[in-house]
C-alpha cells in the first residue's frame, strides 16, 4: 500500500485495477505491472547501472509517447480532445524532468535505442498513425494504468522516493481515470486486444531495465 | 494604440511587426491584418449577424487549428515541442471558451464549414502533414502573430471590449515571440512563401467574415 | 456523342452518369463537368494561352492527385487495394505523358499552382490523411467520373483529337465502374457530400483553366 | 549458385551483392540472408509446418510493406515515384499469388501476427510515417536486396523450386538495382543505419519461420 494516496484514493486506484480491460488481460495484468526493478527500487537493492538504463530508456520512451499522444490528439473528437491535450502539457514537463536528471547524473540522453524500446515506440508511432481513434485511447489508458499501478504499489521511501512519489500522486490517478472515461465513452471492438498488446510490451520493457 | 499593453509591451509588438517575415511579406501583411471586420468592432457598427457568423466559422477555423498544431507537434524536434504544446493547451481552452459563448448566444456549432474557412482549414491539414516541420511553425507564427496584430490594433472598450482583451494580452504577445524565436532557430527557405500564404488565407477569412 | 465508344460502352457511360451519387448531387453534376474550356476544344477555337494554362496546371493537380491515391492505397481495405494501387500506375503513366507534351512545348512545369489548383490540391491531400477510407473512394471515383464524363462528350476530332481520345476509352471508362463498385462495396454516410465536393473543385477548375 | 539468371545477370546480382550498403553492414548481411528455413528448401528437408507458417506470415508481412510502399509513393519525389508505384504494382500481384496459393492449401490467412512479424510491420509503418523520404528508399532497397540474396543463392529445383524462381528473376534483379539507384541519386545520412535495421528485422523473421 502507497502511503501517498489517502483512502479514498486508494479505493478509487482500486477501482481502475479491477475495470474490465484489467480484469480481460488476465496475466497479462501482473506480467505488465509487476517487476524485478520494481522488487529492487523498494528494497533498495538497484543497482546504479540498471537505474542509469531506466531513466535514459524511459526518456526516449517518454519521447515516443509524446509523439504519439500529439497525432492521437489530431485525430481524437473534441469530447477526447481535452484530456490528450493535458496529457500532453504533462509529458512535456516529464521530459524536462528527465532531462534535468539526466544533466545532474552526467547521463547521455543522445543514445540508441535499446531494440526493446524500439520496438515499444514503433508500436505506439504505427498505432498512432493507423488505428482508429478510439484504440488510441485505450493504448494511451494501457500505458498509463499500468505505470500507475506499478510504482503505486511501492511504499516512498528510501533512495528512489521521488520517482515513487512521482508516479503514485492524486493528479496521476484523476489522470487515468479520466482516460479510462474516454475509453467506456468512445468504446471499438479493438481496444482490450490493443491494451493487452501494450501490458506484453511493458513486461518486456520492466525485463529490459533490470537485465540490460 | 491597444490600452492594454504596456509601453514596453507595445515596443514588443513593434518589434514583432517588424520581423523579416512582416517586412518581405509586403501588402500582403496589410491586407492579412486590417479588415472591415475588425473596424467594426471598433466603432461599434458590426450588424450581429456578421459577429454571429464570425464567431462560429472562427469556432471552425480553430477546430482545425488544433489538429494542425498537434501534428504540428509530433513531428516538431524537441526543442520546439514545449512552445507547440502550450500552444495545444491555449487551443483547448479557446475552444472551450468559444463553446460556452456560443452557448450562451444559442449559436449552433455543428453547421457546414464556409468555402473560405474549408479552404483555410484544408491548407492547414495539408500543410501538418506535408511541410517540413520547420515551416509548420512559420505557418503557426503567420496564424497567430496577424491575430495579435487585428486586434490589438483596436482599443478595448465598447460592446466586444473582451474580445479585442483576449487577443492583446502579453502572454499572447510573449507566445507570438516564441514562435518567432522557434523560427529563427530552425529556418528553412519555404517559410516566407508559406508564412504569406497564411496572410492570403486570413485576408479571405476577414471578408468574408464581414461579408458573409 | 463520342466516337470512340461503341454502342456497348456508351450504354456503359450513360449508366454510370445515372449512378445514385450523379443523380443526388443536382446541378453541382452539370457545372462540374460541362465548361467553356470543353466547349473551345471542341470547335477549336480555345486560345493557346487557356491550352498551356491547363497542361500545367492539369499537370500539377494530378501530382497531387497522385499523392491522394497513395495515401487512399496505404489506408484501404485489401478488397480496395487493386483498384486503387492500378489507378497508380496509370496516374504514373499520366505524369510522364504530361512531362513529354511539356517538353515538346517549351513549358516549365515547376511553376506556383494558381490558387484554384491549390486549393484542389489541399482539399484532397488533406482528405487522404483524415477522411474514413470509404470516403477517399468516394473522391477519386467523383474526380474521374467527372473528368470521364466531360472528355467523353466531345468529339474526337480536330487539333484536340488526342486529349479527348486519351479520356474516352474503355480501360478509363472501366476503371469508372471500378470505382464506383468499390464505393457501393464499402458504403459512408459522407460519401455523397465529399461527392459534391469535387465537383465544386472540378467546376472551379474549369472555369479557371478558360478565364485564368 | 541459381541457374534461372545468365552469366550476365549473376554479374549484375554479384555487383549489387558490394554495394556499399551491403559491404557496411558487416556480419549482419549474412545474418539477414542466410538462414535454416532456406537451407532446408534446398535440401527438401522443411517441415510442412515450417512451410505453412511462413507463407501466411510472409504474406501478413508483404500487406504491411504494401502499406509503407504506399506511403513512401506518396511522400517521395517526382523522380523515386516511377519505382515505387511499379513496386506496388507489383506487391499487390504478389499479394494475389500469396491468396491463391493459401486457399489451394486451406491454409487461413484471416490470423494474428506472429510477434516477429509484428514487430518488422509495426517498424515499417511507424518509419513510413516519420523517416525522410530518403531513407524509406533505403529500407525498401533492403528488404528487397536481402529477399533477392537469400533466394537467388538456391538451385531451383525440388518441391519448392516455384519459390525460388519468383524471387530470382531478372525481373526481380532489375527493380533491386533501380531502387539502389534511388538511394544513391538521393543520399542521407540515415540510410545505412536503417539498411541495418533492416537486416536486423529479416534475420528475426527467418529465425521466426523456422522455429515458430
Amino acid at each position: 500500500m502507497n502511503a501517498n494516496l489517502n483512502p479514498s484514493e486508494q479505493r478509487s486506484l482500486a477501482a481502475i485495477q479491477e475495470c474490465s480491460f484489467v480484469v480481460n488481460a488476465g496475466m497479462l495484468w501482473r506480467e505488465g505491472t509487476e517487476a524485478k526493478f520494481l522488487d529492487s527500487i523498494q528494497d533498495g537493492s538497484l543497482p546504479k547501472e540498471a537505474f542509469d538504463r531506466w531513466l535514459v530508456q524511459d526518456y526516449l520512451f517518454a519521447k515516443g509517447l509524446t509523439t504519439f499522444q500529439a497525432i492521437a490528439a489530431a485525430r481524437a473528437p473534441r469530447s477526447t480532445q481535452k484530456v490528450l491535450i493535458a496529457g500532453l502539457g504533462a509529458m512535456d514537463a516529464e521530459l524536462e524532468w528527465f532531462e534535468r536528471l539526466a544533466s545532474e547524473r552526467s547521463l547521455d540522453l543522445d543514445v540508441p535505442h535499446h531494440q526493446t524500446c524500439q520496438r515499444y515506440v514503433d508500436y505506439l508511432i504505427a498505432a498512432a498513425y493507423t488505428q482508429p481513434s478510439e484504440v488510441l485511447v485505450a493504448i494511451l489508458f494501457g500505458v498509463e494504468v499500468a505505470y500507475l499501478s506499478g510504482w503505486s504499489a511501492l511504499e516512498a521511501s528510501g533512495p528512489y522516493a521521488e520517482f515513487v512519489t512521482r508516479w503514485s500522486t492524486e493528479h496521476f490517478l484523476a489522470y487515468v481515470h479520466q482516460l479510462h472515461d474516454a475509453c467506456v465513452l468512445h468504446p471499438h471492438q479493438r481496444q482490450q486486444d490493443q491494451f493487452n498488446e501494450v501490458l506484453r510490451h511493458e513486461r518486456d520493457f520492466w525485463i529490459m531495465t533490470y537485465e540490460g
